[in-house]
């Protein structure tokens, strides 16, 4: 029987030239610690002088945190959570891509909360400590799209010194105000526009297949696919095809409302243990060297679930064995990926190892436990060491 | 291209059994209004007696306000407002169906607010002031199945004295928190289980042809086509059957954000130019007197989107020529309105003539004209006239 509780309490404003609207938005606080990557791009792109014109404009004062690197770390978390303390900021704003986003989340959620991080993780090694206090309220402006990070509570951060990239997230951790303005995402190039745009195809399927999905979930899911399919070779192709752009910038936005109404599986744990110990290696690059072995084991316990989303993407099963169903999803996404030219993603171009599978594995049963616990197959280590085994190039 | 704001602030408990759940959950007030109909029902299943005790197990006044009538009327909301602000409630409770829930959110509204509930509508003889202040914090228990007052802001109140019945909500008046319990529904009768089932669907396909339906909004409305079309007959046919009901509580919790991610069209607008003056005549069995007439018209202003609803709903649509392709929808609306009992209202049953037609398509231009500007065909009053009249039995 259905049963389940919604909660979404982010407002997005969505659109073409939509952080302009911020100049006018009600803003969650009087003075900002305003987040942003180590990298260059909001700075040359100009978003970081747009977004202190908007807090100048609205009279809200700010400190900018600029040292988030790719995959947030803990110790860049705790070090600005205490900054964001001792200077009394009442809300965090994440300007960036979803590294930055998920980094705001967390140093909201330290600058009011004792202790560690990990004290309040739940999974890894984790304590699991109750939170004191809800965060401080956060605004997302993303300029990449794929993750969802913008309308989910969802952080992903890494303790590099124990090798753990664990995701955590409370009510809380929920921006109050994201923003999906596309202008902001026409120039990210192709290969990483791909990549990510198959984070949010992943977060869609593993949503679709993990136990937990509700009719509301699989509304979105299917919506994402659909989009995916048909406008991320586009959006790879010409990266100024707004049209393209914009519409997985939505799935990206309804990527994170399938991580608020369902969950992620194993596949998402599997990465964990893949990317953790190489943090050059994005996270949806990871997914893809993945999900072939992945979903292909999974058709054979999923079969009805697989087989729709198959349709979705434009698998046609009616001629085939009906054993053969389910793997017409695996098909049409292997298809989709060349199409994007991201279907030959090897993990020994990162310096990975055949025989650091087993450990992989094991990372991601310890980390992640709760994702494979959201399969609707329970995997064993062994299973899981053969899926990688199978993943590997 | 894409542009919207996205925000459905509610967070809703769903599932059978889930009133128990408010034991435990943190309601946003000490000191409630609780809203109920002057009706039996929630007396006499003892629904009544099990909110009274969540409030005293987690220590909340209340006082209870009893005289919701169907169709809430203006005198009412401002009595009811004006004993909350006298007694101090810091939150409405509604319990029972959209009429009593749309009571809970204009008298949360006007408590907090000077003057008269016409002085802040938009629409008719409104005068449009902007509020003062937000409504108080509301909370939704739901009883019937098919309105979306659940997760909408939108409240519909009649002031018989001049015959409007008007739709208006603020992001205030989005309930705090709504439950969604099919054991408060199973009692609900065949016939009002059908036209509330329809309420949800003509929310779906009216949010699925209006001009500012978004991908989002899509992926809502084919899910409530889709649940409708599966369960309404079996919820009809078999009040006990729990699955059934499960799914249509489902998609009236879609149909509810809908109409907060898109709109109805001139086919609510049109309803409450026939009902305003027959407050006897349920709104959604109006829609169902209207909806043949009405979808006709427009399947040819919007065939693509026509088609798409016909396959949704079981329509094929291969083989017919290309003008009767959007006509299927209508075909299986009204094959899906058979199975359901509800194929056959008559507008003469409520002593309504022929003759008031054009009145009514007045009414509902005056009174609505924001809804006749979701349409992506800009009714004239004559064609309006002419719906109507065709829908007249």
């Amino acid at each position: 029987m259905i049963d389940f509780d919604f909660s979404i309490p982010t407002k997005v404003l969505f659109g073409a030239g939509k952080m302009d609207a911020l100049m006018r938005e009600k803003l969650p606080g009087k003075l900002a610690l305003l987040v942003i990557s180590s990298g260059s791009v909001v700075k040359e792109r100009g978003y970081l002088a747009r977004m202190e014109n908007i807090l100048k404009h609205q009279n809200i004062d700010y400190f900018i945190y600029d040292k988030v690197s790719s995959n947030p770390k803990k110790n860049e978390i705790m070090e600005a959570a205490q900054f964001a303390r001792d200077n009394f900021c009442d809300f965090v704003i994440g300007l960036g891509g979803s590294s930055v986003v998920d980094s705001a989340k967390a140093i909201a959620f330290m600058a009011r909360n004792p202790g560690d991080l990990w004290d309040y993780f739940v999974t890894g090694s984790g304590k699991g400590l109750p939170p004191k206090n809800p965060a401080l309220p956060i605004v997302a402006i993303m300029t990449t799209a794929g993750t969802g990070s913008e309308t989910d509570q969802w952080m992903v951060v890494t303790d590099d010194k124990i090798g753990e990239m664990i995701a955590f997230g409370v009510p809380s951790t929920f921006p109050t105000l994201s923003v999906m303005d596309i202008d902001l995402m026409m120039s990210v190039p192709p290969y990483l526009t791909a990549i990510q745009g198959f984070d949010a195809f992943f977060h869609a399927a593993e949503g679709f297949i993990a136990k937990i999905a509700t009719p509301i979930s699989e509304a979105f899911s299917l919506q994402i696919l659909r989009l995916v399919n048909k406008y991320l070779p586009r959006a790879v192709a010409n990266g100024n095809d707004a049209e393209a752009r914009s519409n997985i910038a939505l799935a990206s936005m309804l990527s994170g409302m399938v991580q608020s109404t369902s969950s992620c599986t194993s596949l998402h744990a599997m990465d964990h243990g893949l990317t953790s110990n190489h943090l050059d290696l994005p996270h949806a690059a990871g997914l893809l060297m993945l999900s072939k072995s992945y979903f292909e084991f999974f058709s054979k316990y999923v079969p009805d679930r697989f087989i729709k989303m198959a349709h979705i993407i434009g698998g046609v099963t009616a001629n085939l064995p009906e054993e053969e169903k389910p793997m017409e999803f695996v098909n049409q996404m292997v298809r989709l990926q060349k199409e994007c030219g991201v279907d030959n993603l090897k993990m020994s171009d990162y310096g990975i190892k055949f025989e650091d599978m087993e450990q992989m594995a094991r990372n991601a049963h310890q980390t992640m436990s709760n994702l494979f616990a959201m399969d609707r197959y329970s995997l064993s280590l062994k299973e899981t060491v053969t899926i990688f085994e199978k993943a590997y190039k």
